[in-house]
């Protein structure tokens, strides 16, 4: 089938979809800090959580709610996780989902809430609620920017990445915003993403596709190796495309329109990388080894080593390190023989051994550029991972000491 | 028994051990970067070496003379690492040895090499070579502290401890140098280490309090989570000492020289920690829960997050980070609503809910300290883990950007 990805610089409306910011002032803030989505009746929703055993109370309650009922909305709030809060965290994100329902006449587990910011401080729910009348006024399909930029908490840029998917005689929008910055590393990359398409899917395609784009994008993306207390990510589908039939894995569309919802997953999970707190290089990491397994443990310990970061942040081609990293990643058994590896196209390894006509200048006109490739093999192997990393910086630290005061 | 342990401000000799060290030139430094320790003939002598499976030439030349032979002498040097230099590195390792052994009319597999210092680059086994009858010339008993200076490498301060153990009618001297600074985790925790007592201790028993000394010391602390190539820790029993009689497991000396040896090498694994580079904090990490592993895969997880050390540095007492870490540590079960943690004696989280009283003030106050206990325990577990571990400041990045140039 003959089809077209077409990249929208501005977010492109999801039929069935409105969305509204508001500032609550949670944390004294003069900016939006709270986002309201509500999702048209039949819209199918599928979510994935942090897999932090000290989950966020908002991260329990939705889980528990999507397990149940469909969401007819979302509540996202910035400037505190509502995470290390206990019993009483868990009532106040019900409170906050009771006091939409009130108003909206529905039941609370047709709501989800969400929450980003400081770990370990009580939640004002008060201050949420009070904004719901306002929120509920200005829902508009054309607000996700906005949305994306009240949910931010350390990022610097706001983001948000929309595609039009043709496909033979049909087309189909998807939109999507997301947050993160530090705290990020797999499993889930910490953040909150959400992600809709007008696209006909029944919910249990919609959980098959987060499944599968989520492993792609922010199940493969390290700023600093801190898993958070709220990561989740939202994927609907509200059905309102002109193309109403309903798209399965046998469906002539579907492999385009999966991948094209796997692009904008991948677009948001690197616009949270290059945005990762203090970052001022993007590495792609690739590995390829015999299993995806011990690929994936290779590249996350090169990703994870703040000696490969601090190297990449001086532009140093200090390869040793890497070398090193490679060298103590918890994979079984490694023929160090068969392991070769590059920046970029250069080669620097080769089966265990520098390159003999390895040149200092070479790799350092490398490690100045802003997006780096390291690709290391191992034997040959076939199973290939793909993982989006920075480097680490005197910012880093200066964020992560500051935050809070 | 009745006994004493007698710290000495000033390295003590051990009888049966002479050190010398020299100044190669090896990175064009102007101090002392080689040392030369000869051993007396009948000294038993261990070590263990890193696991980084990209370990370095002299590692992978010092393992297998020890797997054969008593060493008569080691030859440690500063400057460069000779790792990841494949085939050529262990050539150039051998050279060393060789050509102190021409000299010395002894076996090359009586000689175990060390190196350390920048990954990647060809050792000058030249420069090595030619400083040998200097070191020869001035072998004595009394240069602990020069040798521990000249095994420096980004560390800032000299590493060496000194006990004299009283037991019953007998005595016992106990010395050690240690170097490390950066690249420090379990295991091994990433340094170089040479530890003598003038015990009478069989070689295969020397093993014994190798392993069990480095287990509650070098392998139980953790800078940046980045395991060397080069780590190496060795200890030597002279036989030396008045007493001449054998220590074995029975003998009524046993523990306690056992607990002597075990001190020096706690103290010198402290000191690697308190000069991690950039530390301004020295934190003692101690998990109680059902299992060893399940203790010390939570106390490794805290101690390696960026976030939590950030705070650290900031004096920030934002434990919700420490929850998260917790969180995501890699144990099979966690009951959270068992899990407790403590500020040095201030408890901040007790069985999963914040403490009702808790004050921020009091938890600042503590987090303002240059020396702090975090305590978490599991579920009334009696599998108790310490680990100690530093802030990560400003400075490791500028130490490890700077590195090198």
């Amino acid at each position: 089938v003959k089809f077209e990805f077409i990249e929208c610089s501005e977010p492109v409306k999801i039929e069935g979809v409105r969305l509204a910011a508001a500032n609550a002032g949670i944390r004294g803030r003069l900016r939006d800090d709270v986002v309201l989505v509500e999702l048209v009746p039949g819209a199918q929703t599928a979510a994935v959580f942090t897999q932090n055993k000290f989950c966020a109370a908002p991260v329990i309650v939705a889980r528990e709610n999507i397990a149940s009922k469909q969401p007819k909305f979302l509540v996202f709030n910035s400037g505190n996780a509502n995470a290390g809060t206990g019993r009483q965290g868990i009532a106040n994100a019900q409170k906050v989902i009771h006091g939409l329902a009130d108003i909206q006449g529905c039941s609370s587990g047709e709501i989800m809430p969400f929450s980003t910011g400081v770990i370990g401080e009580r939640l004002n729910y008060k201050k949420i609620i009070a904004v719901f009348p306002e929120l509920i006024q200005s829902l508009a399909a054309d607000r996700w920017e906005g949305a994306a930029q009240a949910i931010m908490t350390t990022d610097l840029v706001a983001k948000y990445f929309s595609l039009e998917i043709k496909v033979g005689d049909e087309s189909y929008r998807v939109s999507g915003i997301a947050k993160g910055s530090g705290m990020i590393h797999p499993n889930m990359a910490t953040m909150l993403a959400f992600i809709a398409t007008d696209a006909n899917i029944h919910q249990k395609h919609v959980q098959l596709i987060l499944a599968e784009c989520v492993n792609r994008s922010f199940n493969r993306i390290s700023v600093d190796g801190d898993t958070s207390t709220n990561d989740a990510c939202v994927l609907t589908a509200t059905g309102k495309a002109k193309s109403k039939s309903q798209l399965t894995p046998s469906h002539p569309h579907w492999s385009t329109v999966v991948e094209g919802i796997s692009k904008v997953f991948e677009s948001l999970a690197k616009s949270i990388v290059k945005d990762g707190e203090g970052a001022t290089k993007f590495v792609e990491i690739i590995v390829e080894s015999k299993s995806e397994e011990d690929s994936l443990a290779i590249a996350t310990t090169v990703a994870q080593s703040p000696l490969v970061k601090t190297a990449l942040f001086a532009s140093d081609p200090n390869w040793g390190r890497i070398l090193a990293a490679i060298g103590r990643a918890p994979v079984a058994t490694m023929n160090i023989h068969k392991v070769s590896f590059w920046l970029n196209d250069y080669q620097i390894v080769k089966n265990g051994e520098p390159v003999e006509t390895y040149e200092e200048s070479q790799a350092a006109a490398i490690m100045e550029q802003e997006e780096i490739v390291v690709r290391i093999s191992l034997d040959r192997g076939e199973a290939k991972v793909r993982l989006w990393t920075c480097d680490l910086s005197y910012d880093y630290v200066r964020i992560n000491a500051e935050y809070r005061t």
